[in-house]
């Protein structure tokens, strides 16, 4: 398949078939308190409670399990100091096979024992991405190891898509999906995945101000890959490619900036009120909820919960 | 009935019944993580996702639904400032009740707005015992209002069996079930239901080793009504009745102590590897666990999460 293939609801259909022994079937939870407080029936989709706390287990789990016996015995390879890094080397772990993670040696040090505790090969870089491409291929010359995008890749995308695929198969009236933008490999994913089970239903992406070249790019039609990201929620720092503008301006209904005051609000509200730890990614979606009372005023609204991977001893209140 | 009356098996029944409609039947988690670190089958039953955020909330619904419409119209009282407040407030609410909360001026003032949120109507008293039960007196007497006792109640105490006689009617095959015990009416509810159903589970009590009036009274077969506790474990602070003491007496097979490091230790790794808020009462049975390796080694434990209230400005980690 070329680089800029892009996935149809028939990929989402069987990526949920392959990728079902290894992953959780999340629960969803509702809080009739928060529904009260937002006007809106809303359904949190828990991949908080994913394996290795993130929806990325998804897609790392669909790519690794398309890999022929040749494959994975060369080994895998990305760069990423987050989520999908831990997501890549358990579903290489669970077939077998090894994962090679080029990590910017300043990452936290929780993060690279989460990922030595999967049994991955960490190998460390300057904290910059011409330093990360250029260690990651490097492994490859050596090894043949083959390279998994945290999203920038038609398998992951598929995976990633079968999150909202589960989610409204559990709850068929939805009338909205709202979810995080970083790279666009979840939302695309989602949109692809819940309009082709429904096709009226509404795909909302949720975006912060300091991060915000997807809303950007989207709304100006131009592809925008350079910004200088800051913000809490740094499941969220990175650029969309090529191929996920492509998915999410053809496939998103619309696309909303939030400030960082409400994504630390919304996180408290979340913890506080639910009782379940999401990371600050996670609270994106329902800062779009709480910024725009009008889109969402009795509305059925299911809510992509991305992950609950964060420092408990950096809490920001 | 007398004052000293004890619940029996279809009290639990019948209590779950009655309460069916107004609460939640909380979830049971896993990790499998956590199972392999402990080296056993831990069976988490979440009360911290009940509503109000704690099991109190099943004795106070069966408490209050048992009254007479004569009974509901004159009020409830209660005298706590923990999560049995919130709980009667919510209970005497859906139908349509008065709740008076006597609470000493002292406490925290998120407890205050959570009881007032819920509708109730606070009475403020000096921080002391006598002052509360002069308070509550006084009430009765102005109003003609039923007292509910947070553990020291037949209605209370067949109610907080509900979370057990759920959790081993899901898991049927668990060989123990741990809980932490305070003024002891969760665990006695729970010993009553469980060994209604299954006869030879053990039932094992847990308490912070800062406030061990329960582990003492029991061990030395003498009923200690005074202590000083000093335990981060806030819903655990209060002693025995001389009636939860006669059925944790004659139903637990038996008590441990835990310090407060191990409490907040696994409290943490519940924060951290379930993605779950708990306060740090519902921490003390998985430090039972981990400071008693010997006694659950390989074995199929259901543990009971007594809530999630906790100050997010006041984390012990």
């Amino acid at each position: 398949m070329n680089d800029l293939s892009i996935p149809v609801f028939a990929d989402i259909e069987n990526a949920y078939e392959r990728i079902k022994p290894y992953v959780h079937r999340t629960p969803v939870m509702s809080s009739s308190l928060l529904n009260e407080f937002f006007d809106a029936q809303l359904y949190f989709k828990c991949e908080n409670f994913q394996k290795v706390g993130a929806f990325k287990f998804r897609g790392a789990t669909n790519a690794v399990n398309l890999l022929s016996q040749e494959e994975l015995a060369r080994g895998l390879v990305t760069h990423s100091s987050g989520n999908h890094a831990a997501a890549l080397s358990l579903a290489a772990r669970n077939r077998g096979a090894k994962a090679f993670i080029v990590m910017p040696s300043n990452s936290p040090g929780v993060k690279k024992l989460a990922v030595a505790g999967y049994g991955a090969d960490i190998r460390y870089c300057e904290p910059n991405l011409k330093a990360r491409e250029d260690t990651a291929g490097e492994i490859i010359r050596e090894t043949g190891a083959t390279f998994i995008h945290a999203y920038d890749n038609f398998n992951v995308i598929a995976g990633q898509g079968t999150a909202g695929y589960e989610l409204l198969n559990d709850y068929t009236d939805l009338e909205m999906i709202v979810g995080p933008v970083g790279g666009g490999g979840l939302m695309s994913g989602t949109a692809i995945a819940v309009k082709g089970l429904k096709p009226g239903i509404k795909v909302i992406g949720a975006e912060p101000l300091g991060a915000d070249d997807a809303y950007r790019s989207i709304k100006s039609g131009k592809y925008i890959s350079h910004h200088k990201p800051n913000t809490i929620a740094d499941g969220l720092l990175t650029t969309l490619s090529k191929r996920t503008f492509a998915i999410l301006s053809e496939n998103l209904d619309d696309i909303f900036t939030v400030t960082e005051k409400s994504i630390i609000n919304c996180m408290r509200l979340v913890w506080e009120r639910m009782k379940i730890i999401i990371e600050p990614s996670s609270a994106v979606s329902l800062a779009v909820v709480e910024e725009n009372p009008d889109v969402f005023r009795g509305k059925k609204v299911g809510i992509i919960l991305s992950g609950g991977n964060i420092d408990l001893g950096n809490i920001p209140f």
